[in-house]
């Protein structure tokens, strides 16, 4: 499409056909480019196994295309039938306790039921036989949200593909018992018949069963899109194939799916009520654009205003939608989506906010609608342009998974150490990307490596290498601690990179409030560069070559480094060992000679991109603000240049 | 009975027979005039499957009603012995994850066993012929606090109880598909084989089908007591047949209860420790009142000072007892009951308190037993006598369900709500009763309606004939959003009372927590009417015809109408659109042209009822305070009138 | 031995061989003794069931005992591996809602399992027939932390173990209806078939179940040690025999276990981010003594620095591990053992520090675990030496199950309210033994039993003997309520304490927070003795002959006592009914008569004890002291005396 998508989620099987007409009517009205349709339609086309009925999906289509709007179809398998689940009920997923999930929400299935495959199989098979040459079909959409509700399934089934999975990776037991450091409890096992999932245990399970189970269940789920895919482009090669990812979610690692996806394309549902969401919001558009290796990608779902599963559910403010959508445009997004069309007047979502509200057209949630779509069509220019960024987070799932573990020095969020980083960048007006470990780093002057936990040999050798060949490279506390097989890299940690950052590390000392009176965990001081309150984490870092910039000051850690920095080859290796309130302040020390002309940091809650000659600049704040010497409103944007096609 | 029934649960099976005299001594003592007996008597009278033992209970009713007490016998049915349950493991109740209950509590039985209901209903009949001509017979009490502690059972005979009543209640697969909203997240049913009760599941449940399986759960538990009022009704006609209520109990249609039962009674346990108790009491004393239809009732249970089951148990201080019995008689008891009689030695009530405490006569608690018993005795008069209020409160149990459901637009607690209201009231001194939503109306001259979230067709339209009668509606946030399936009213929400309120609701916006910096949700402002703080709920409403009394100020709903008032008809509609602190403020300007002549609000914690001739000046506060010119003691109560027999 | 035990946890199946050459040499470099080996071997020396390998362990023995380090053999019973567990599913245990647990962590199995029984002896008996003459075999060491992660098994083995327990307990079904007073809500049981461990249940468990299923709990775990213990003496006479503790454990009653041990041993991990832990550990030391009859016990189980199982782990500061090793070693330990000598680079506890920590021999930990072992060393002569104490706390494990029991006046914590007293007499300066209610009393002037709740009559009866006879005896709140089947002791509680006390107690009244509108729980003021702010239990007591020293103010208990002394016999008999802010003040009034040449009270956090005459003074404190005319560093101790072999 030379234009951006602009539309929605669209359930026509939950209105009657009276209002379609009214539907497209006011689509057009709101500049309407595109729509999905089918996403939880398997029980309206299949009512009966094996007996399909597509009348109304071809009439609803065939609408759309006449109207001028572009269909992104599902493959209808988010949610099977209630017939099947009640015919075939090993379809359904089993809790770590044993429970198995009943009917009567969505995604009751297990991602490595067989049954559920078969059936599956067969409705895509059908939908990509009738629709597959469709002229309004702009895209596949597989399935949907895909291990949202049900991220690891503890069934038999499951335990069995678990083992062949565990056999590929390992190829003997011998193998698996050395990864996983069997020795440990007594748990060697003598064949892979008595390898089990992590389902409830006396007390803490085996780290690496629990990671090779994140990264299994990750792959499970990765199998259904694979199965989907294989179909689509075997009977309807050349349309581009997509499945809605869900932003930071920890229970898939969207690196390994986005590998098989023609796009990238993403779920964000902002909190409105939360200050830090402007800053999060880009985070997670620019983790969508790196998934994509810099590829245009979709913003497929987000709210008009507010949505319905928070404990509650705050509104979006005036200017807020529009704002969070040029934000998506200008980091990379090629394209606006809405759950949902028209909002539900029945189900667990008709609280859900959408493009035309339960109000109807005279309110100012479909005006804003209405006003969007006009500013979106203007942007065409950028459809298809990419963005370069100098400096890169190196982010992956199996230091998330590891990081937040049990029986860990601390209970630490991996997403919230990377979102810290992140802000600090984002308010200094740094565009980052996000970078996989075993990724290319040559594009980068600057990597920052928060909580890299996870760090296998090849990993930490390229990261020395970048270094040695000029790169820059911030690292945070906790990382290099493991191998890909959760095994302590010993004699300091780090391993090659202890050369790099010029220290060792020589024990944790994590601030931890007293158990037996309670109470909060207390800040940390320190003095130097960033100098002040510190929060999180302490450690014993032993300076063996670095210049130390900042240290601890009270308390155990008194006098003990907290930031140091070490020239190393051609470039510097940084390491920040626990988390200041002053992070714009390291960065802006880090920065300095890797970004010597980066103009002044924004105004607060501002943020300024440009893509394909377009400059965004978004007032994300509640005052107004001047940049480039002229005044942007309150929750205001201010879009300029024509644009360059990419 | 021509007096207030007084007395307690008495359990003479937890012992020896020497105490049974001591027992009679002191009930005369006390004053005593009624003792519940037999609630847990199941074992003792059905040691073996089929061997009654009746002995024990023929001499224990003979020396009560040798003494003068009459008997509120129980059907023994509230707890199965142990060799029912484990010979017959499939009357255990089952939770949504599948967990069967064990025995050693009580109340361990589905509500749909049939095995439960032919074993009780031999026991109840052996009961009901044996003693239903005992000269002592004052009532009988059916079971005991049904669905306590069972409110759902998931088990597979509920299921297909559950599919009875829903094919009874829809009659076609497609009217439940089409009522449950099927379409939404692919839940279409082929047919009511198909359909479960709402099991543990991958994330939120149809919102109808948990509503529906509230209104089974209940319509199940009320099947227990019909089909034993049914078996006492047959054997002894004409014995008034109650069981016992427990207040604001959100698990059982007490509207649907009340219409069955002979009188309505009540257990109800105030947490002394709680400054919002008296007020919560006298609400739950009208309610019980109002389910009844204006009848007199039982307080059937109270303690005389702690309880056993909450976190920490505050005992009573002194006068407590006595004024909430007051409270009760003022707002329509005919009886002050407590659980229990003697206090337990044994068992998990044991530190529950009694009548007769374990420290024996000699103590404040008996004292004040004694004491309670010579004053009840003197308001004889006021039996059978019924109040009138001129105000009521819209309530209902589908109201209560759905407000209280997930994924909606917040998570609020309806009893919360409504008692806001109603404390607001009590303070201003107004009478209210409670009324359905397809109740009578006319006896009243102000209705409040707060998050009255489920208003069927006919119940809006009998709201909007109210209005156009003269009658004042006042309707607070979240009323008239759904209908009785849970199905949006969409244009505005309220249907037919858009135009009694003269306004239309565009959309909520609630104030929230920031879900990732956490904290507290935030107050909004308003000015005007009830100026000031205001909490929990906010929305954009458009003032269509009706005056602006006060409006929202700062946030995103800045400007907006806060409370609105329309004259339409021959009456007037007023909508709140939050909680503001100053709630007396707005019930001052509602009832101003309601109730011209109604008398200064009563000092604050003082309340004054008048009930057959008799008034009752209850101070609940810990300060001396006066009234009609005279002193009424810290925690001290002032009882006048000589009553005249309803 | 003659010298302290000094060493760790060694687990050389964690490593390849060349590296046990290394941690031997290191052993001797840092003066270790002793070693723990096997503890988690099972799947090492039983690879398949019924094929042993025990040359592995053959040689690090070896090894060990060449280089003069003593083994502390343990019976390697603690996770049984992995093809047990699945070939026989029945070992597993089951919780409370009937989740089978599973394989992968540690302690998987039922301590009532005959199947793991068969299995265990089998290895027992091997490991004690290989090596039960080993030269370097100093202990044996059965199983690990038996109970900590399955405190109570539900399955059906259980279940039935559990009735056996019963009958044997109670003869007759009649007897244990007696016992757990089943007339309450009609549980009387017909047999002992009928009878059921307390599984999930509607409502609360009747509360003589739920006990006798915490004796028997502790009684099938004891039955682990005992068949263990049972081999091991019959086929290696003369070694002495221990398991390891867990300090103040809840779901064992050590009383019991100690009794079949030659020596008590014990696992304690300090949280060095609580102000409060060095009088906690000084109590848990004082435990250990007491449980083994004074007589020396062995530290078996501490960390150098962090854990890894808190939510956070904070490190030990410079100084705390010495402080804390020769606080054992002052209170009657001969050995400071460690989890474990070289920290696990895989599995569960790799984040657990070591002797020799991650990052090797030139690292704080390991300087100070070599300095550890030559102090250490130099302590000699106290081995084998007693200690005595004046005076007691009264502690038992049923007081602890019925205090901590739901359906109780208030959720009390039974070791909080002990350790309160502790410290108060901790920072007094005064030596406390802890005895059982059931014990010898006559070598104690000074008795205190806090929340006693549980006291059978042969309690009551000799506490009062001890009071006749002159000893001196403080009772706190929830004391002598409940006889050994939980049954209220009525008439003011107490019993035969009521002369003694020279009180009765009328009603229970702690204070509570709001249950309507939450809340924080009230404090409650005193005036007189310990006057001022005071906690967690108030109660209405009748001084009958006893002179009230406090009074309650304020509130419902204004002018109630809070504090009685009453001369009896020979002795004194105190009250204390709250928990004041100040108990140092009310212990000074205690002692005052009791210890009259009591030296002053040390320095804050300063403890001072005298063991085999050498005396130590520890200062916990951030601050320097001056003890005896002598400084004392911040986290430093002084220890001075020849010492005399006891």
């Amino acid at each position: 499409m030379n234009t951006l998508w602009y539309g929605g989620d669209y359930n026509p099987e939950q209105w009657p056909r009276e209002v379609w007409d009214d539907d497209v009517r006011l689509m057009q009205k709101a500049g309407v480019t595109v729509a999905t349709v089918g996403v939880f339609s398997w029980a309206k086309l299949e009512p009966e196994d094996g007996r399909f009925e597509f009348e109304w999906l071809d009439d609803i289509l065939g609408r759309l295309h006449a109207a001028g709007i572009r269909i992104d179809l599902a493959t209808a398998t988010a949610s099977p039938p209630p017939w099947l689940s009640l015919a075939h009920p090993d379809i359904l997923p089993v809790t770590a306790e044993g429970v198995t999930l009943a009917v009567g929400s969505r995604q009751q299935y297990s991602p490595s039921s067989a049954t559920y495959r078969r059936y599956a199989d067969r409705l895509v098979r059908a939908i990509a036989e009738r629709y597959g040459s469709h002229p309004g079909l702009e895209a596949w959409h597989v399935n949907n949200e895909l291990a949202c509700h049900v991220p690891h399934d503890y069934s038999d089934e499951s335990a069995a593909a678990f083992r062949v999975w565990l056999e590929a990776r390992y190829g003997s037991i011998e193998a698996l018992n050395a990864a996983w450091g069997t020795s440990f409890w007594s748990q060697g096992y003598g064949s892979f018949e008595e390898v089990m999932p992590p389902r409830a245990m006396p007390t803490f399970p085996n780290p690496t069963q629990l990671l090779d189970f994140d990264r299994f269940s990750s792959d499970a789920w990765l199998g259904v899109y694979r199965a989907e895919a294989a179909i689509l482009r075997e009977v309807a090669p050349g349309v581009p194939i997509t499945t809605n990812f869900m932003g930071f979610f920890k229970h898939a690692d969207y690196w390994a799916f986005a590998r098989e996806m023609d796009f990238v394309s993403d779920d964000h549902y902002v909190d409105p009520a939360d200050p830090a969401a402007p800053a999060y919001a880009a985070m997670t558009r620019d983790l969508m654009r790196s998934l994509g290796g810099g590829a245009p990608w979709i913003l497929m779902e987000q709210s008009t205003s507010a949505v319905n599963w928070r404990t509650r559910n705050a509104a979006k403010p005036a200017g807020m939608h529009r704002l969070l959508s040029l934000q998506s445009v200008a980091r990379g997004a090629d394209g606006i989506m809405q759950f949902q069309w028209r909002q539900s007047l029945a189900g667990a979502e008709k609280f859900h906010s959408g493009m035309l509200p339960h109000a109807g057209e005279n309110t100012r949630v479909f005006r804003e609608t209405v006003e969007l779509g006009a500013e979106l069509a203007s942007l065409s220019p950028v459809v298809g342009s990419r963005l370069r960024a100098d400096a890169a987070i190196v982010f992956d799932w199996d230091s998330w998974w590891a990081l937040e573990q049990d029986a860990t020095p601390a209970q630490l969020s991996y997403v919230a150490t990377v979102f810290r980083w992140y802000r600090a960048l984002w308010r200094r007006g740094i565009l980052v990307d996000f970078v996989h470990p075993s990724g290319d780093f040559s594009p980068y002057r600057l990597l920052v490596a928060p909580s890299a936990v996870v760090l296998p040999g090849t990993a930490r050798h390229s990261l020395a290498a970048y270094v040695e060949g000029g790169g820059h490279l911030v690292m945070g506390y906790q990382s290099g601690i493991l191998d890909e097989n959760l095994h302590v890299i010993p004699d300091g940690y780090l391993g090659e990179l202890r050369d790099v950052l010029g220290i060792r590390i020589e024990e944790f000392a994590p601030p931890a409030a007293p158990s037996l009176s309670g109470g909060d965990v207390p800040a940390l001081s320190i003095v130097g560069l960033g100098g002040g309150p510190a929060h999180e984490w302490g450690e014993i870092v032993d300076a063996v070559s670095a210049e130390v910039l900042a240290r601890f000051e009270g308390g155990m850690l008194d006098g003990h480094p907290a930031i140091t920095r070490n020239a190393h080859g051609e470039g510097v290796g940084w390491y920040v060992a626990t988390a200041p309130d002053d992070l714009v302040a390291v960065v802006e020390a880090v920065i300095a000679p890797v970004f010597p002309n980066l103009p002044a940091a924004p105004p607060d809650d501002v943020e300024i991109v440009e893509r394909g000659g377009v400059r965004f600049v978004l007032n994300h704040s509640e005052l107004e603000v001047e940049v480039d010497g002229v005044r942007v409103a309150p929750r205001g944007a201010r879009v300029t240049g024509t644009g360059t096609r990419g």
